[in-house]
């Protein structure tokens, strides 16, 4: 029985963990592959930090030797990033190895030429871990509904910026007191802004909408905005009407079948949603298919264990392929789908305006509203010193109308200021 | 490219939705297994009846001929049962095709055999849709956790008795009258003693334990309580505590990893664990494996159409296996492990007991406890006018020593009855 063997690039807070787990679960990922697999060696930038329970003479600076090496079945790439990634992967492939990554920055922008390149060379590029860390999600959404139509998929897919929203809410603090007590317990890093700003989160986004319609959603067809414009008002706001405010992930079939969106933003959701109650850190993601109707998977959706559990996971598919000599499902990207701008989007919207106190004023906001074919749900008002605040949710309406509707109202004399606009989903 | 056929065996509520979602999802069944699928042929065991959508010309009473013939591919068995089902699966391994069933009483009482003739002959059994629907479960298991060491499977896993409990919850309905009701919407079978009595989820728990473990369970080795004693007087109780009645799945690993236990019974759920949340005829497990943590699969865990799409995922694999030239994981039990008694299963409990008003009772209860090493972590006592109702949550004491301090507790003078006792999970 041949040894697999595997080069590990990249020891730090995943890799290491990856080493790790591997030792410790090497019996049963010999029964489950039918061989043994042990590391060929392991790629790092420095190679004098102490890494405890990693065999040192597998320690290598030279990851462009390793990736080369005749021996290695496959590489776990575990270093982040983009460019090296991808040359080192694309090095890799052309050697004849299989790649197993976590890393869904690289997957969202390059993914179908790594496909590519990898059906060229007739090896495996797997990446559960990319997306929701140890939740099982593209392997279902890809083989368990493979004999579905996926028409929806809705979830958390940013820890970080869950962490930051779930204590906004439950502590009334604002978005920098949260970031902060974030960056302190190590949920955000040094630099947020790829959670913040929603970038993590769109490249989710484009890697499940792909997998999902089987089509190709490229990055800058991903719209994106992040939670750094939610207020402790916001979130004040959207209690007063029974909801949670969420930074969510929404891919979506159109009914016809002929095009797809995919968008991240901050999200109002109603408390009696599952996804309402995804605390902390943890990841949840609904998926509506035809026939399995409404799915959801739950769980941790980042650190090195979890990560470290999808690797593994896809690891011993890989090599399960590797022996019988096939490769796995590969790109899913049999169809050419329009990916549709955000302006064609129709959600429901809920928006406070602070208007003057005169009688008339709700008249002509309705008139407004009614001139751009937006139509309001509920409706109430609050009476100030100085004027009212109107809250207002409207019914589905394209993203367009309800912006050129917004900025119609930012001209009437009557409304002195358009306070809040956001999107709700779930209802 | 050769057409793949396939004979269903079945055309009644999962048959037919088969039938109809093949069909409707023709091209994409194509793309995704890389062949075109049709079916060879359908049997029934009347012939004549309407089945709208359903070509005529396929359909057969012969099922013995169906899956012997020699361009069958792929027999999908949906005729529930059990020594039918299994002869006809046999015969179509036997004659070289791989099966998807939907049988959780067939594969829970003869999947080892199966397997292994499945083997034998080089061909695949997959079964998703025997748990949980259309909720991917079996395969995130085999195959997403398969570099993980799963210790835990905690779930809800037949949704007639959450229908029913949820009413008795919702509505403080007794059971028959929830039974009745879950009759008239079709969540209950004219004879539901399969799944009121625990059979059903018992025989999924066996799945689940055998695949998530790796080794061998089997259905007379699942402790198996229904919920049809479990009384509106005890829905009462929990909500007093802050809890739900939930008939759970549970399937454990030993810390040593060295035995496994599963077991299927109504237990006390706080309410702030996610599985409190889940209504009606919902399905949803939680798994716990060492290095992903806590994951939840969510979703409909019956019906139609969700099983066909189990089904038809599963198909699709078979499918590209075939087409491969390979088979799929197959069995999961590589391991030999203990599957411990009920006895020696830990759990933490909830009693209710009347005792005389006298003072020390209290203590004597407390003495009996004691004695038999169960620890008490709560207590209440409430007065009545001919004696005391005594409230009591144990710490996780072993069943045989809850069992033995119970049956200690009913001969005592000062104990008129053990009103209640239920187990309590996820705290």
């Amino acid at each position: 029985m041949r040894t697999l063997k595997v080069a590990l690039l990249g020891c730090g807070v995943v890799g290491s963990d990856v080493a790790r787990y591997m030792a410790r679960h090497a019996a049963d990922l010999t029964a489950r592959i039918g061989a043994p697999v042990e590391f060929a060696g392991i790629a790092v930038r420095q190679a004098d930090l102490p890494r405890p329970g990693v065999p040192e003479h597998l320690i290598t600076t030279d990851a462009d030797e390793l990736v080369k090496r005749a021996d290695v079945d496959v590489v776990i790439e575990a270093i982040g990033g983009t460019d090296r990634a991808r040359d080192l992967i694309t090095t890799a492939f052309e050697h004849g190895a299989s790649v197993v990554s976590a890393n869904k920055a690289l997957i969202a922008a390059e993914g179908a030429a790594l496909h590519a390149t990898a059906a060229a060379y007739g090896v495996d590029l797997y990446y559960e871990a990319a997306v929701a860390g140890a939740v099982p999600l593209l392997r279902p959404l890809r083989e368990s509904l493979a004999g579905d139509r996926v028409t929806r998929v809705l979830g958390i897919v940013n820890g970080t910026t869950n962490f930051i929203l779930d204590r906004m809410d439950s502590l009334g603090a604002d978005y920098a007191q949260a970031l902060k007590e974030a960056a302190t317990l190590g949920y955000a890093e040094a630099d947020p802004t790829a959670d913040v700003e929603g970038f993590d989160a769109a490249a989710k986004a484009a890697i499940l909408a792909g997998i999902a319609f089987n089509t190709r959603v490229r990055l800058d067809e991903v719209y994106r905005e992040g939670i750094t414009a939610v207020t402790a008002a916001d979130i004040e706001n959207a209690k007063a009407v029974g909801c949670v405010i969420k930074l969510l992930a929404v891919c979506e079939r159109s009914a016809d079948g002929s095009s797809v969106t995919a968008r991240v933003h901050p999200a109002m959701v109603p408390l009696s949603h599952p996804l309402a109650a995804v605390r902390g850190a943890f990841n949840a993601v609904f998926v509506e298919a035809e026939a399995a109707g409404q799915l959801m998977f739950y769980g941790p959706g980042a650190g090195g264990a979890p990560t470290a559990s999808a690797v593994l996971g896809d690891l011993v598919a890989v090599c399960r392929n590797r022996l019988a000599g096939i490769t796995g499902p590969g790109d899913a990207a049999y169809q050419q789908l329009t990916v549709s701008p955000m302006a064609e989007v129709t959600t429901r919207h809920h928006l406070i305006l602070e208007v003057a106190g005169q009688p008339g004023a709700l008249a002509e906001v309705a008139t407004v509203f009614g001139r751009h074919g937006v139509s309001i749900e509920t409706f109430s008002q609050r009476q100030r010193d100085d004027g009212c605040a109107l809250a207002m949710s409207t019914y589905p309406t394209t993203d367009a109308a309800l912006s050129a509707a917004v900025v119609a109202l930012r001209d009437m004399d009557h409304v002195r200021r358009v306070t809040s606009v956001i999107r709700v989903e779930g209802t």
